[in-house]
């Protein structure tokens, strides 16, 4: 029964996403999706704009390339837009990766990154994280290949500071370092800021988490005129009018409200630092997220059963049934009254 | 400085969509848009979503696949939605195509199929057209490869009957054939009866055209369930959030007022018909279409000089600067109004 797809399709593991059940109303903390509706700004941007669906968008998001040019200080030419940062990133691979040119990143972050690298042929190396999940950048230089990484990294969480990035970024002439920034507005570092300094680095950053975005899909990269000048030929060959008209306005809106997104952040980090303390309180083990989740374990309850248990209790959060991390949960950071819910659920579990 | 790309994408040369020039209001008759708004419904139905942007989409598109089984009278293990049929398409290349499985194409149609394979490293056999652009079945048994074939192609407008289709799918067991039918609610006959049948068979469907949501990018698929779960496949690696909420309700919306759509077809047939036959009377050669667009040539003028002609009247139309077509142009069928402006330019231009 395998006659019709290649033999890559035919072996590939799909990546799995969240689950998204339907069977009744789950407290969602398994997609780190945020817990805030997007600015009523995006709702007012859109309004009318149904009728105009006939004509196709824009290819080359001009407002949406200005404003973001506007807001991050970089050029027009600096930056691309994506169906998702996931479609960045399969552009990304595509671009600069293929059967003889691999790429490195840690052995635990984001599933897709591997993923991408069985759809497409692209030899990888998987570099081991410490037994505390921390990344040592000096394992990324000197390994003859492209790299990414993201920061603060999924599922842990750990963020490294901008300075690392920058000396993986130059250890690695010639090889394109992508930096995965999905979730650095809940308290990392950016190094967009280097973009204008090495040719080689491509920051990939997305509207779902921060920007309250996840149902609009909209992503972003940030990198050299000729990186962004390779994704856009990808683009343009893939689909050109990858990004909606509804979306694309939706990002504009996300860029006149800056300050609603900030504030918004500000309440998840709040948030997330009592939850963290209040799980570290309980006894459990919590890597010292810099994202809109917590990743946490506990010597009193396996992982796979402290997921199963909460969820029969109606909190979905993520669990991982992956070497090194199978003991641990991913709790995303919803709202107060979520966040308590799931305490609630979780003493009784432990109790 | 072509360091950092692989040497697939250095030497691809990206599709060219059809120019959205910012200078000037254009009759835009270039990218085969409807002239009709989408359904009012579409509004209704989006109304509201915009708070719930926060949330990931369901990547099954569980509703919209129903509404579309039971439109088209198939299971929903038939089905795939994906982000405009171009995204179809390259999940349909990544899936079934690679260095050693090869795809065929008539030589004159949609210019994505080259470039997608281009992109992949897929190799590819341009069968022919007759000098009347006319696709003979035949050609495309005993090629030893997978077949795309739009039909209505483009940028001709002909159609092959579903006899012919059948006998393209049955004499290549064991391969795939695609079957583009991006503009087949114009007038052509749908293969898609034949999916229960056949299963290496694979339609390609977009709401861009006949349903007027081309700024939501809206692609669907069809074919055996073997088919789609590789596909599936694909898209859950590349992107399982594609289809994002405001598109989903968008298409939901247009399956609810199919009557809506069905008239805005026929209007756009009786103006295709008029504006043939008056093109005709103009001694202009135009192809026999069956999409909403006329592929037509003038012994009295080269195709680039009356598009160039037409552009600085205020109408665009598509020019093809590609061995054989050269002396024709590509000519959406808008409006009523529309058609009568590009007619009376046309005129001042021949005259």
């Amino acid at each position: 029964m395998k006659q019709y797809a290649n033999e890559r399709i035919a072996a590939l593991c799909a990546y799995v996403p969240g689950e998204q059940p339907r069977d009744m109303q789950y407290i969602k903390l398994n997609t780190n999706e945020s817990p805030f509706p997007p600015s009523p700004r995006v709702a007012e941007r859109i309004s009318g704009e149904e009728a105009k669906l006939n004509l196709y968008p824009d290819p080359a998001c001009t407002e949406l390339v200005a404003a973001a040019a506007a807001s991050i200080g970089v050029k027009p030419e600096n930056l691309i837009f994506t169906n998702g940062s996931d479609e960045l990133l399969n552009f990304a691979f595509l671009a600069f990766c293929d059967a003889g040119r691999g790429i490195a990143f840690p052995d635990i972050t984001y599933g897709l990154y591997a993923v991408l690298c069985e759809m497409y042929g692209i030899p990888y190396l998987k570099i081991p994280v410490g037994r505390d999940f921390s990344i040592n950048p000096q394992d990324f230089c000197g390994v003859g290949r492209n790299v990414v990484i993201a920061n603060p990294n999924a599922p842990t969480g750990l963020c490294l500071p901008v300075s690392d990035i920058e000396m993986i970024v130059r250890c690695n002439p010639g090889r394109v370092v992508i930096v995965d920034e999905a979730y650095v507005a809940f308290g990392g570092e950016s190094c967009v800021g280097l973009v204008r300094k090495y040719d080689n680095l491509l920051v990939a950053r997305t509207f779902s988490k921060s920007h309250s975005l996840a149902g609009a899909r909209l992503g972003m990269g940030i990198g050299s005129p000729e990186l962004i000048g390779y994704l856009n030929k990808v683009k343009y060959s893939f689909n050109p009018y990858s990004i909606n008209r509804l979306t694309m306005l939706a990002g504009l809106a996300a860029f006149e409200d800056e300050n609603y997104y900030t504030e918004n952040c500000k309440k998840i980090i709040t948030t997330r630092e009592r939850v963290k303390a209040e799980l570290r309180a309980l006894g459990f083990s919590v890597t010292d997220s810099k994202a809109n989740f917590l990743f946490a374990r506990s010597d009193k309850i396996g992982g796979r059963e402290l997921y199963e248990k909460l969820r029969r209790r109606g909190v979905l959060v993520r669990h991982f049934d992956a070497p090194g991390i199978s003991d641990y949960n991913r709790i995303t950071i919803g709202s107060e009254s979520q966040m308590e819910a799931f305490l609630a659920a979780l003493l009784e579990i432990i109790n």
